[in-house]
């Protein structure tokens, strides 16, 4: 096994000595056999194979857990944790099983919350965190420290954390965020400072690759279901009623195929992986058409990030970019919307037609984490204490293959995690809703 | 890759002939490259590997999924559904899937629901299924087919199944109707008939082995958190106030531990599979006296097997033994109830104290299933229709390390999912509750 | 008593004779002492008197309920059910309980559904109801029969109910609906057909007059919480975060009045009934910029109808007129959303802002109604039910200070409840959120 | 008007001088014409007449609302404020809005929580309250305070009072609690204390007389949907499958009736106002027998405080007896499963019958209120506020007809709101449900 085998390495702190894990004189805690990690235990990064191909390597990340040995002198931390970006489920059980674990667990004591985001460490006053205060920040939506986006300024970021005298730093937040905390690792790292910098992956859109599922997708899964719902009584109960859903997904259509999937309500599932189109045989409307015609109403479930290109811009959008220098995101909810409503007007002017869209975004996004998600979220949080107290820096946590490893940050920071067209969970989609293949459609 | 591995093979059907899949021909259905799966493609049972080990064999299973070449012309095909056991939330997402799968992929058009469990097939009528008819059933709790226990007769239910022709049987039950599925597949095997027998594993108590969890669960954890919400609030609101909630977990405490964990409110969780103790030193006393003395109040969860050997059994309890000749269980929560209140009134006459039991169970099982469990009933379902339609048999469906797979029938129903006291998941529980670890103390 | 009561006396059927009430027969149903309502009944119109006032007379309503007899031979009854406008919960309860009550406590067979509001009963098929067929529709949102705006032709609905033999007409729709049951009234005597008529008020704003609050209103209050708590989890997780959430309420603010004083969360609440300005000394910028500078965060409740005059219109905007000639409805929360950026933009460019705007709207009325409403649903309709076996016409069901009544229909049509900025309850929302009196403000 | 009318007089503190309400001078608040209440403002008790009776006089109460005048200066308000009895939805609203009211409205600054509530008085420490501490606790189930049954000391708590010097005193309790609370007032008006004495009646069962409805009901109602609906999920499910569910109400069946006419899936519902019996013509066995033949399965809805004399009792239960010498409540759920189970057993001994008995009390009651009661909540509380500032004392606040009043204290101690088995409300339950008419029955 091991000779096949190639692991991804991570980086380590090296300036502090091995000690023994104060879980060892945990009254209450007594790690048996099978307890505690080693360097040896690894998840392969992949379990499913096509055995007539040619013999493939294996993958392997190092497990994530608490080792018998670590590197920081509880008593010596000093933790930093930041959330960066939008709001997803689940933030706040983050932060309150950070808090909990390093206090509980590592008997740590010096823990400060960085408010509002990067900008955060170097504009304002940290908060001093401990169990008490963070007690029942798991049943509330958002996040309690606030946040924000942009606000990265490196030097000062890294100033900050030499100023006062941090050394580990849980940076929870999306990708960008995550490019950041590669950032801040590498500085950190050049002035040879011994501060261990995690990052927790934020996406509610589930876009972050390698790892199984980001937290709070499963919330916001479940959360989408009532708008779907909605939209379809709302269709239901008009004669020609469209009901139309915009969800979560800039990239990736995840929370769209997921919710589709659980709603069986849906007519058809627009994502951003797979173009579409309105007029023509084979798009649409076309199909929209033949579902009024055959049950009087359809609802439609659409990706905020599908379907961008062909959204008319103006001129001033045509120029209006996002920090990245990326063209600003239209909403596709309502100019879909107003396209429907042109199109019937054109084709069946004197027939009654109603579209009702629902944008659910800041309803789904803000709700506290459910049972699922919180309990992931515990096991993330306690696998970035383990990580860091064990010395690893640059790293990331996460389930591969419903495991828990570590993962270097960098890839990571690098790789998307995209809704694949052709394997059968997207054709399940399409078994279910029956809805066009517009990319053939569209050759053929 | 390939040398290493040794794969669980399936029994096959052999009397019938290979077809192209009819998913070739569904117009909004064109199936790209990786859309089919080959027998091949497997699936890793290990994940986890500690490289220090002198090298293990891979154990690979059979990829769930489409195969371009299947056994049955679908106009032949005369399937048979049949719900055992208890119920438990998703129940009917697998037999609406089963049903709008086998008609809307494949063209079955006989289907065919058998009511109230095994007995169904002799005793009562069957009733003829259709997608129109499904259609909303998966927002039902509950098995709109009914369910019963018991009433398997091996002659009469393969005599059924002749009599009436089905060559196809989906069974979902828990592990006693596994292993009647067992038996039903090797009768049918040896009358020699070309039956597709499935089983779909039914436990919410997530007890079933090998498949990553069984359906219903995450639905099942996440309503027993209203239980233990409510317990938690009736002890706060009361002078030395316990609240007791007992959850399913007759042999494996899975829900107790998933829930505890996410919930955060709950001082101690007791499961079957560690043992605990009342009086003594280390013991559950002693905890809850410490906790009422520090909290004012304190939450408890348990298994509903827990503590079985505790209880003390009139003459006629020690008789009774259920249909598969074991002791019958007594109520763990009316017993811990009444002895909490004995030591307490021992120990503190004249104070005050309250235990609040909530027993949620019907009220847990009996919801219909969330979006996560829906769309794993989704995918469980297709999974069974694809494998039995490729001419498996003698098999389940179900996720390995996330992927689905083909498991042979014998080896689901022989293995059981215990949680493993000594890993760190159950460490976090004792990390987050800080409750005694019972077993040392025990020993200590 | 009886001497200073002046009655609204209602219209009845002349042409039938009295017959005895079908319920004394039935074999469940023993009608005791006191079940049967008598004309002398009454409910009184007014509750609160102040003594000092100079002696008014009272007012009363004859009170609802079964008459000991009745004016239908139950097989002769052909009635008809029609939804008609928007969406709110409990429409499918009130046809669920129609049809129910028509059928097992009167005896009732035929009973029609007009699909589609008004037009349907000149341009669709009725769809013929019975018990089994509506069994879960109180489950359920939105209304099964559909519904449409518009399509009002007397001529051809009157002609309709005539052709059909329709000789009880349940109308169900809001304030124009009413106004439109008026004239089928006036037509109908007009005509001297002897049909029933009967209309039932559906208004999720709680906007109807005389009775105390509309059904599904309870319901909408209940589910706006949910955008009130998204709203504030957005605000208070950003820095100077405003949450804005647009209620319905076109002309009256009682959905947003009592959401506000329900959720506690509110920092101010806008409705129609009060007017409100943006700049200058008291007006709402100058109560944010304090409150953002006290808590950080603020949230913003603003009814649909609120503040219309002040939004800047387009010159084509100047000229759309509804089917009712008046303006039509802007969007208030898209336009105070971008008001609020302008204006923070302009005084404080260089500190962080955001604005997060949520409409509810859909998943608010699409949902089914609650427990409270649904049993106000039941005995609405059952109300309306024997107030048309007993011959009553022209007439409206509804609760007056807790008691179930009949109230002319043309009175109800003419009038409006809106919010009395001047009483104690609407003093309670501004010492609750202690927002600013705008009113006040603006002439001091 | 005022002729005719004889007004409830309340109780008033005596030694206290007139001042002005502390409103008038708050800048956001300018009370405009009627929004203060004068001593002839009275709310109606009776609004349901029958004309054709002889005269009948009114009999009015003081409307609830804020006076022009008040006794106390607020600065010299000493407020306590204590919880009594088992746990009702709402109660932590109460608690928030008198603290909140009295700080903001009156600006009272001293306001005391007694813990665990009559013995807390004098047995332990009571709790600083402001605006702060208790922001969010009306999202919280159950009661901060803690609450108790008995320790109802009166020499004790006057002390206590005395000595603590707490010039109001707010009681929130049910029945009981509030005979305590006219001894308590009836003491402190002997010991001649200027101390205001408010009751604000606590009964999830609605028992309570002249109000129109206690807080917590309607939220009891909706939660008990859910048990309901499970229980209907175990008995569709099953093969003769019956759910059983016992909800609150010792002496009164509000809470069974109303989830009962609200669910619609009930087919029996027993309550204690009106007898029932199992075995002969016309008892619950034939009818059960009837609907299971019909219908496969039947849910049965009882109140707990149904069927109580026909419950066998030991020896032992033969003399214990509560607090207030009534034998203890036995439990009729547990009772009516087993007398199921045998009564099958003995008529269809081989025959599959199922009973799922579900007892949801605590998860009832434990819950935050809905939106509905919170609002009330607040109104209740802010008329207590207002009318013990305006020197009533030994009063309750409640709505009459829809309008909150004031009643004096020892009326409300005394009076017991039944279901009345002969108006048309039961009716509709029985013509719902089709149930039996037992007492009809019987005497036939």
């Amino acid at each position: 096994m091991a000779d096949a085998t190639s692991i991804k390495e991570l980086p380590s702190l090296t300036g502090l000595h091995q000690r023994r894990n104060p879980l060892e004189e945990n009254p209450f805690f007594h790690p048996s056999h099978g307890f505690y990690i080693t360097p040896s235990d690894v998840v392969l990064s992949q379990v499913v194979y096509d055995l007539s191909d040619a013999s493939q390597p294996h993958v392997a990340y190092h497990r994530a857990g608490p080792r018998r040995e670590i590197l920081y002198e509880p008593s010596s931390v000093k933790a930093a944790i930041v959330t960066c970006g939008g709001l997803c489920p689940g933030m706040n059980t983050v932060i309150r099983e950070l808090v909990v674990g390093l206090w509980e667990l590592y008997g740590v004591r010096e823990i400060y919350g960085i408010p509002a985001g990067y900008r955060g460490f170097y504009s304002m006053e940290a908060v001093e965190l401990n169990p008490k205060l963070v007690h029942n920040w798991h049943k509330k939506g958002g996040t309690v420290l606030a946040t924000s986006r942009g606000g990265f300024d490196l030097c000062k970021i890294v100033d900050a954390i030499q100023q006062n005298g941090y050394n580990q730093v849980y940076i929870i937040g999306g990708d960008g965020t995550m490019r950041g905390a590669v950032k801040i690792f590498d500085e950190v790292s050049r002035r040879k400072l011994e501060v261990g910098i995690t990052g927790i992956p934020k996406t509610v859109d589930n876009d972050v690759g390698i790892i199984d599922r980001s937290f709070g997708f499963q919330t916001a899964v479940e959360m989408a279901q009532e708008a779907i719902s909605a939209a379809h009584v709302e269709a239901e109960s008009a004669v020609n009623g469209i009901g139309l859903v915009k969800l979560m997904g800039r990239s990736t259509g995840h929370i769209a195929l997921h919710a589709t999937l659980s709603s069986r309500d849906v007519d058809c599932c627009l994502i951003p992986e797979m173009g579409f189109y309105l007029e023509r045989k084979g798009g649409l409307f076309e199909f929209l058409e033949q579902r009024l015609k055959d049950h009087g109403h359809a609802v439609l479930v659409v990706a905020e990030g599908a379907g961008q290109e062909m959204i008319p811009r103006t001129e001033s959008q045509k120029q209006e970019r996002d920090e990245s220098g990326n063209l600003v995101f239209l909403d596709v909810g309502v100019w879909l919307k107003s396209a429907l409503k042109e199109w019937w007007e054109r084709e069946h002017p004197k027939e009654l037609f109603t579209v009702k869209y629902i944008d659910p975004t800041y309803m789904i996004r803000a709700v506290p984490a459910n049972a699922t998600d919180n309990l992931y979220c515990t096991l993330l949080a306690h696998s970035s204490i383990h990580g860091v107290m064990a010395g690893y820096t640059g790293f990331v946590s996460g389930p591969i293959n419903g495991n828990y490893a570590y993962i270097p940050l960098e890839e990571v920071a690098q790789t998307k995690n995209e809704v694949n067209t052709s394997d059968p969970k997207w054709a399940w989609v399409r078994s279910v809703t029956n809805q066009p293949d517009f990319e053939t459609n569209f050759k053929g």
